[in-house]
């Protein structure tokens, strides 16, 4: 290994060219900028680098960039590394103090939008695997990649390419695409993301708006609105949709001693968003538990009438909610959602219109799998310390690898927790893709 | 009277071309375009027709014009005559089929902004007196005119005019600015306008948006609006704010019949606006009961987080919500706010903030008033039927007349139910100018 990890020093300038590289290549899926043409570029990488590569297409969906490199020594075992070569829209471009595409390098920063999101930590995936073959003509284990081009706008054909190709891409273990550093420097550990149901809730009542003098005799659907809303969770934030928590399950043992030494820096959070106290007045381990494990019931949007600068007395024609629902392991989103149309009509508002925009199920890797303590002995031995998270608050498309590859999913990398993905001056740090690139060359080897 | 009804008659392409010299001169209040000029012409034409005129100033108002003609045979007794110069602006342009200034007469119809609203009811007014002065070199009582440039923008300083001014402006009596005529050529009697309360709630949490996965432990404020709100009205549309209704005074026995006699077509409602049923199943009395006599809190406008298309994983910092709240006789726009907000803090929402924005009350005249008689007699010479309105469901400053100047405010007019007021093609339609004239020729010798 030693070598291996010389080999990492040695080749940085090379790793930081060949992101500069992915970062000069626009591949923004919202506006479908760029993205064939850096499918191209991530696969013709991954050849430079000794890994067979193909591009893999699905009717409607962008091409996914697969990736294989097969172990002489240890044909058994094979890793799966998970990416996406797509990135965020740039906008506004004006704030960004380099042209958004730049790969610019100031000191220990590259610059650009992908560099952190999800560029710098497919490079250091790609960089790992190249040291191995140039020091040692072979890998530990096998690896693959699966290179999607579609999470920016929310994953959407990743688990049909799964189903698709589950033979091809089966694997023991996935390393997630991310993987966060905190202001502390130590590399946080996650082994698991919360599912998300995503519907918006319509009232529609007259063909136009009307002149509010009218709302004696004319319904507000604002106001239906607002009644349903009040039914669908109590003060507390507790969901009042019946059997909606049936399947959730406590948190195990491990889970909580992980979940209590997991460093949350409660008032620096508070100042972040400048709030006072969190939900309930949480406080210590409660917020851990509930970042980790609580389902939520959030309103994202919500609009109905006149909503401008002034007074405008007008009665609307319609009103709509956007919710977004965290899921937890084992609920499941079909039975939420029929729970959800279940508990409207029996509320009597079967009148509401309920679009459905995304239903994800929750995962979460078992704290005492052995692939677990393969990515902490190389955390410990690449960063010096590490944090174990149960579970991110966000949500993933990790169910999806877990459950169709059936392999644990763990989330381990390069990302600072202020490199400012998805915003203006997104930055990758240098030392911590060269720490992450040997993090993931100790993964290999002791997988 | 014979002879001033015929110098209606000749006088007809007189009033034509008065009205659009009105129309020609563009006066939009919103965009203080033409105001000071409209004035002047206003003030022009009243001395045109032999009636003294100045313009009244008040520090940051638009001019106020007045107008005022004694009566020699008849000196104690005044009639007020309140109108308004400026307009509505025209845009969309493009949707208009002529210029919007044009005054283009086609058949029974002067087309233009401000045809109808509010210049056309302005030169019956004028018309009618002219007549008088032409015909008997008297005028039957004392007639005023108060012709403010503020009304399509909430009559923002009318009642500081009215306070300054008292004295001046005292009368036995006020006609409306507007009066409607409806499809079947009835002119409705208007003896009321509802009140006003028009605030905006807004709830703050935190200092910015924040990922949706905070919703475990950032409060959501759009809940805390929707939780608030739940507590403002029953599913029945009963406001629950203490005392809200308890200066609520039934109908007379007299309204009651009033109501009963009004036509309201409930299928053609129901269709031109799409619904199946009212509020409350409503029918019949109970319609225009409510339209006449119904407080209302209404939600003109509500709006927090992401609200375009698609989805959006967002906890919005902020919420807000505008309510009108319509008021009928005897409640108090003050009181009603401190109820509000005493409600709220007694509920446990003291941090919503409330911004309010319009606070008017309700007139109504008695029906027993002998000037309803004068009125109506006036009505059924010159139209041959009417309709009595015991109250218009919207709002006006109506109370500031009648508190201010102790005067009973009907509304009588030409104005087509259909004119298309506020929208492209506004028009007068000239056989009603020729029918409000008389009424108002009427009115003043009945006076």
């Amino acid at each position: 290994m030693k070598k291996i990890l010389e080999h990492i020093d040695d080749s940085m300038p090379d790793l930081i060219s060949d992101l500069q590289t992915l970062i000069r290549q626009p591949s923004v899926s919202a506006k479908n900028e760029g993205i064939e043409k850096c499918a191209q570029l991530v696969s013709k990488m991954l050849r430079k680098s000794g890994i067979k590569s193909e591009i893999l297409r699905l009717k409607g969906a962008s091409p996914l960039v697969y990736g294989e490199i097969k172990s002489k020594k240890n044909p058994h075992r094979t890793i799966l590394f998970y990416n996406h070569y797509d990135v965020q829209p740039a906008e506004p471009f004006e704030l960004w103090d380099d042209p958004p595409f730049s790969g610019k390098v100031k000191g220990n920063k590259i610059f650009g939008r992908g560099s952190a999101d999800d560029k710098g930590e497919l490079v250091t995936r790609i960089k790992a695997v190249e040291a191995f073959l140039q020091q040692t003509g072979d890998v530990p284990c096998n690896v693959k990649f699966v290179i999607e081009g579609e999470e920016e706008i929310g994953s959407v054909n990743i688990e049909k390419y799964l189903k698709k190709y589950q033979t091809k891409f089966s694997c023991d273990g996935v390393i997630w695409e991310f993987g966060y550093v905190d202001a502390k420097n130590r590399p946080i550990i996650g082994l698991g993301m919360k599912g998300l149901l995503y519907v918006e809730l319509t009232v529609r009542e007259s063909i136009r708006d009307a002149h509010s003098s009218l709302a004696v005799i004319i319904k507000n659907p604002a106001w239906r609105l607002v009644e349903a809303l009040n039914t669908l969770r109590n003060s507390s934030g507790k969901i009042l949709i019946r059997d909606w928590y049936k399947e959730v399950t406590p948190f195990s043992k491990q889970d909580l001693q992980l979940l209590s030494s997991e460093p949350f820096d409660e008032s620096s959070f508070k100042s972040e968003y400048g709030i006072t106290e969190f939900v309930n007045g949480k406080k210590g381990l409660q917020v851990k538990k509930a970042l980790a494990g609580d389902p939520t019931c959030n309103i994202a949007g919500m609009i109905s009438g006149y909503t401008l600068q002034g007074a405008k007395t007008v009665l609307p024609a319609s009103a709509s909610v956007k919710i977004d629902f965290r899921l937890v392991p084992k609920m499941q989103p079909k039975k939420q959602i029929s729970r959800l149309k279940t508990h409207l009509k029996k509320h009597g508002f079967s009148d509401i219109d309920v679009k459905v925009y995304h239903g994800e199920a929750a995962s979460r890797t078992n704290p005492a799998d052995p692939f677990v303590d393969v990515v902490k002995t190389s955390a410990k031995a690449s960063f010096g310390s590490y944090i174990v998270n149960v579970s991110n608050a966000g949500t993933g498309p990790m169910h999806s690898f877990a459950n169709i590859l059936r392999a644990p999913c763990i989330s381990i990398g390069s990302t600072y927790m202020y490199a400012r993905i998805h915003s203006p001056n997104e930055f990758a740090r240098i030392d911590l893709l060269k720490k992450t690139t040997k993090c993931m060359c100790h993964i290999l080897d002791g997988f």
